[in-house]
């Protein structure tokens, strides 16, 4: 049975690092049997203002449920519908959706850590943090892409690529 | 937003019924932005000792995570898997897989009510009780069918055919 | 030519056994060919009186022809179609469809042997027999939840439990 | 249950055309319960001698078991699989797989009359002649085409457009 | 990066065989990291009146771009469908699609030599050139099918058969 | 003929906006024949120096064929895969792969301007522009959230949500 169980999942995770959040991805890494069913798992922990920064899933839809705390969460459409922000402030019990491929976070807006947990369509959705991706390739990107793309000059570049980014996920 | 929120699957749903347990299924049909995005949700919530009886979803393996209670879960293997039975007792945090097609139940074995929450690949997973499928088809089933699939006697049949099945989904 | 040739479909098999029925699957594991093609068949004999009892496919939706004799056949939709029963009597050159993860059954209702050839949209559609998966598992399912879920006593539990069941699959 | 019904497929169809064969396709169009299910059937009926001619279908693999007579079928590799030719004579209870987008036929080579039944993993497969549609094509090809492509000098081409193809499809 | 890379897609290739085309395909035979990306591309190159002869993909649409010289191309819409040919003639610039599963062609009507570019929706979308399958299979297919199906004698069928059929893919 | 033909595709666009690039998408938007097909294409004009900011598709892998230039090109993998930078120069005639869902760019690095071709395996793949979703959405995101992922003051989130965000896509 072990092939197709996870256990530990209620257990809070640390969320001592930059941006006050960690992903517990539960996918076909971590249960085997997952293998070609097309669903997997995740908790994100937050700490106070913690923020899951805007990032993406490269092979899936979520449906991201509050479970304690008070969660400021929004997706962006795609630019052909105008890049419209879709949000909500998300209490216990509240369920939001974003939709495959469009750039999504969430906000702990209380002063007491929140949990949620996210539904996935896939077993091993992928995740792309889009400050990571960014600024934080490895080998970094050419800076004039960043300083032409985001019309940052030199020295708000630098500073991005210069931080260590944040490693929030399992 | 409307589009992509559901409220309130933190609350305790009734389980006053046959079975002891109620499932709470949010798909496309509460959440019309589901539409093709392939994923969908269920609370499940049990009375002492309650049972989400043996049954399957057409469209979609499914992840269970106990949130509460004690619970004894299992699924069934094909017939050209010798129709392996892979079980489990989940506490909270512990997740289980049941995949595609596969019959599959949950009974709280401890004196207290039980939550579990399951995530689908499929916006419209689909749920096919096999009681209610098998014994409470409407119009019934012809009893002969029953008699020799089951090799039950015909007052077996009759009695369990004349049950009013249990409604205990949303 | 014999990745992709099977011989032998046209043979009755022997329907000695508890239901009266056998199923012949040609799927993938006989004939390598298929392997992504995602189509396989299968041939059911039947006795006088024989049943393909309560059953669902995995992964598949199916198209059963009545080749011989008098077929009773059906099937049942999910709970969120309040588990309606749909059902014909089939002669020979009579096709009827059992959509992807619905329970279905046949029964020989004439004094002969009867013969069907069923299509598939899946080069391996699973075979999932319900009494076999929820009396016969291996090993068995604790009766308690088997008790409550079907409303039945101890006994016939035990009864149901303690027989052999029914191998008719290749 | 209408909708998940077809009566008469063992009904012999006429084969007096110009191929001596005739192919009753039962998909989505005759079936409407087939719709989204992935799965359709025909049956083919064939004079002494008759052919049904080199095809293919856009969109499902096939599988063809011979009911009656004796036939030879085959089908064509890809160009980077070297136009590789796989055939075989089929007798009553014989398979054979048609991968998907390959071209194929069968041929009669008995006296009498003969039928086969075709599995496809699709609603609609789709049935695209090759004779009618490269020189039966409405309006036609130009003929300069058909001159260079074939290595048929244009009085060959023009006998073979001015052909009324044949319609052997219900 | 090799993986996601190729180089001298915009070298002409020699189009000096029997009917004046040549395809370079780019499928995951040639980039690996193609593998289960969904999607690869052609180029083709024409000589003056060069015929890129009737042929279909077995796993993919086309969207045909022409860049350089004029090209008369089109597709024929299954039998159910009457056998339609839909047509255009393109100048650079100009896109045309090719629907999954129907025969299509392109042939250089200008005097000098002729380009386009080919996009797929599969990593590997097989290339079944019609004339070779037919005609060019290895072994040949037994001509009386031939004969019957194409309605020629048995003079034009062995001329045919004796043709090496082109190889213009690479 | 008009649902599968696009005309035009050959001439230069505009790159006069902030980014020095335009992307012309022609999809099923664009040709109503590509509904279902499963394919696109886009044609993408780059002044020199100018650059197709980092954005990803929701739908589709690509494949980057340039045309006239050089491109600096590169995607990065997702952070289970360490944000690994995959990158290359292109000139006429190299291709480049971006996987689905990877955030990916292109600059042009000449003096001169720049062309390329892409392939997409989707009849609308969806264009998500990271700096338009992040930093230009509509109405903004909550700038407390930009802060905290980007690790930016609070006046360089203002000067890039004041921005009026390109738009360089038909």
């Amino acid at each position: 049975a072990d092939d197709f169980f996870f256990q530990g999942l209620n257990i809070p995770r640390s969320t001592d690092n930059k941006v006050g959040s960690f992903i517990t991805g539960v996918d076909v890494n971590l249960i085997s049997g997952l293998n070609t069913l097309g669903v997997s798992v995740a908790r994100v922990d937050y700490a106070p203002y913690g923020v899951n920064p805007p990032h993406l899933h490269s092979r899936s839809s979520e449906i991201l449920m509050c479970m304690e705390g008070e969660l400021y969460v929004g997706f962006v459409l795609p630019n052909a519908l105008g890049n419209r922000f879709i949000s909500k402030v998300l209490k216990p019990g509240d369920l939001f959706v974003f939709p495959l491929g469009t750039i999504h976070f969430q906000l702990n807006i209380g002063k007491t850590p929140a949990v949620a947990f996210a539904s996935f369509g896939s077993q091993n959705p992928g995740f792309v943090v889009v400050g990571n991706a960014v600024f934080g390739a490895n080998p970094p990107i050419d800076p004039k892409v960043l300083i032409k793309a985001f019309r940052l000059d030199k020295k708000t570049v630098d500073y991005l690529q210069s931080q260590l980014w944040y490693d929030n996920h399992n």
